[in-house]
């Protein structure tokens, strides 16, 4: 099926789009009725994330409700470390817990990369599902956690104020440190390896909690593996590259370095001005977000504006993809997502 | 009483010191067990903050224990909304409430700058008291919470995740925000002179929440009433002023705005190396900052290398102020945190 749509992976080459492509972390969620009731009837989060028609029937939900430019596959960032043994679950309202967190070094030598034709095959199956029922109406973005996010849950346990844990263990046992993100990114890199080959056409790395650190500590904990992940997967099978996106809340600090990661977009939060942003990147990537997801609060008028103030901040030329600056909110009006969606391309057309 | 150790003041005033200046926000805390204690006979936070008895000894505590170049009295952020009426109560494991927040123009046409001697007595009383007790030991820092920060907690009526009702009051209805921002800048000012005239030798505003703004936006409603007060404090009674300190979680990005506001010091987390903050501010303010709490988790040996590691990133030459880019947590322990001080002096001394 040829894609319909391919503003999204034009902008990641930076060429030139008929309009700003645009899609939404966190499109496929508790915001949207007919998601809460797929996700009823699936009985529990990771009930749903494992079940590849369910995952596949809230992946094309907003698709079909918005005039979104990608889908993204429905899953979960952790799912590595659960696949790992690591054992996820999700209490309500308490976010993602693992029953046997990662404490010593006996137990990170216990990791090993999962299988991804049996241990992590729901993903694949959901992934070649989706593209099946999408059509070619628009492409489809794989993903992971990045290694340093994922670490920080496997070491924690759970979600942290402060991370202590993995802090901790970054000083006073770096080698330790480094030997549980080894295993994670060749986990990562296989992952997403795995996701291009069941069909998704781009790929992207959530770097959620890297920007928690020192300048030091990123460039040792996070950046070295996010750098990896980038040049390892560009030494594909020969064919045109599957892009890559690298996305890191507080990731303001490294866009020169991850401009030169290898990665072909960046997505970055809604601290940096979308103008600086693409100024330090310097045209080697294209760039995406950056609206403050708590805009969609506001009315339709001011979601409008600064909506165009976003566009306009980017500027003219290619390379741009609209996106928030982080993920949807649950209690979010699926009719101001509307009005965010709508005004992308509105205000974009040439 | 002549000022035994001026360090701090120097340090502001770009003047050499013999040794870094070091103290550590959130140092009269839960961490130790002497103010738990003090606490507990308290009954209550706010029983504790508003009895300038009880206030000056836990203020005095850390630096009896740690050899802390300057006290910071003991109060909260939230004592002047508490005082123009939204009553502030803390519940148990779930931070600040406010009875009655600001939800509509009639409630921010109603507010009105506290009076000083009557309504916020407790605090200079504090003031008084503890620089009688101190005795000349260490300078005494008196505070407040920022404009934005204090009408984050107003708008909202707590603490946020998303800072949802005072964004969507930033969007919908700039004007009303100002007004608010308006008369909670004129009681910041007061409440800074007022504490300046109780005998604070050094002052400084935390802005906990303005990094979570969009640049424009912070630019709208956060720095430019940081810049107010900087210059309003700076037309003084004519003696030598009385040093300001910004503080800002994610300021990062505004450090020479900040550096031209007017203030002597800017106080920065650990996200930014003090040798960027340094070379962006040009030597026009003094830097305070910015070892990431979390260090205290680790080893008395890994903490040691982290202040030697911030102190080189600061360099030689005079206007380093040693803090945490963050408060001291209740899980610290308290022979780690002498670790930390202990490090700065014998690792700063010429």
């Amino acid at each position: 099926m040829p894609l319909q749509n391919d503003r999204l992976l034009r902008a990641l080459a930076r060429q030139p789009v008929d309009r700003t492509p645009v899609w939404l972390m966190r499109q496929a969620g508790r915001f949207l009725p007919e998601y809460r009731a797929t996700r009823a009837r699936a009985g529990s989060f990771m009930g749903l994330a494992t079940n590849p028609e369910l995952a596949c029937e809230v992946t094309l939900q907003p698709v079909q409700r918005f005039a979104l430019d990608a889908a993204i596959v429905f899953s979960d960032i952790l799912t590595i470390p659960d696949a790992m043994g690591l054992g996820l679950s999700f209490e309500t309202g308490e976010g993602p817990r693992f029953a046997r967190p990662v404490r010593s070094n006996a137990d990170i030598a216990k990791l090993a990369v999962p299988d991804m034709d049996t241990e992590l095959r729901y993903v694949m199956d959901a992934v070649r599902l989706i593209r099946r029922e999408l059509g070619g109406k628009v492409p489809l973005i794989g993903f992971s956690g990045s290694p340093f996010t994922l670490a920080c849950y496997m070491v924690e346990g759970s979600g942290s104020d402060n991370f202590a844990r993995v802090k901790m263990l970054a000083l006073d046992d770096p080698a330790a440190l480094h030997r549980l993100l080894d295993v994670v990114s060749e986990a990562v890199i296989a992952y997403l390896a795995a996701q291009r080959a069941a069909g998704a056409q781009a790929l992207m790395v959530f770097d959620t909690w890297g920007g928690t650190l020192a300048p030091h500590l990123y460039r040792e904990f996070s950046l070295r593996y996010l750098t990896r992940i980038a040049q390892t997967l560009a030494r594909g099978e020969g064919s045109e590259r599957t892009p890559l996106i690298l996305f890191g809340k507080g990731n303001a600090p490294y866009l020169e370095d991850l401009a030169a990661s290898g990665a072909e977009g960046i997505g970055v939060d809604w601290t940096v001005s979308l103008a600086e942003a693409r100024v330090r990147c310097a045209g080697k990537v294209a760039i995406q977000g950056n609206l403050d997801p708590s805009t969609l609060y506001a009315s339709p008028d001011a979601i409008r504006r600064e909506v165009r103030r976003t566009l306009d901040s980017y500027g003219p030329g290619p390379g741009h993809v609209f996106n928030l600056g982080h993920g949807l909110a649950p209690d979010m009006d699926p009719e101001h997502v509307r009005v965010l969606v709508d005004a992308v391309h509105e205000f974009s057309a040439q």
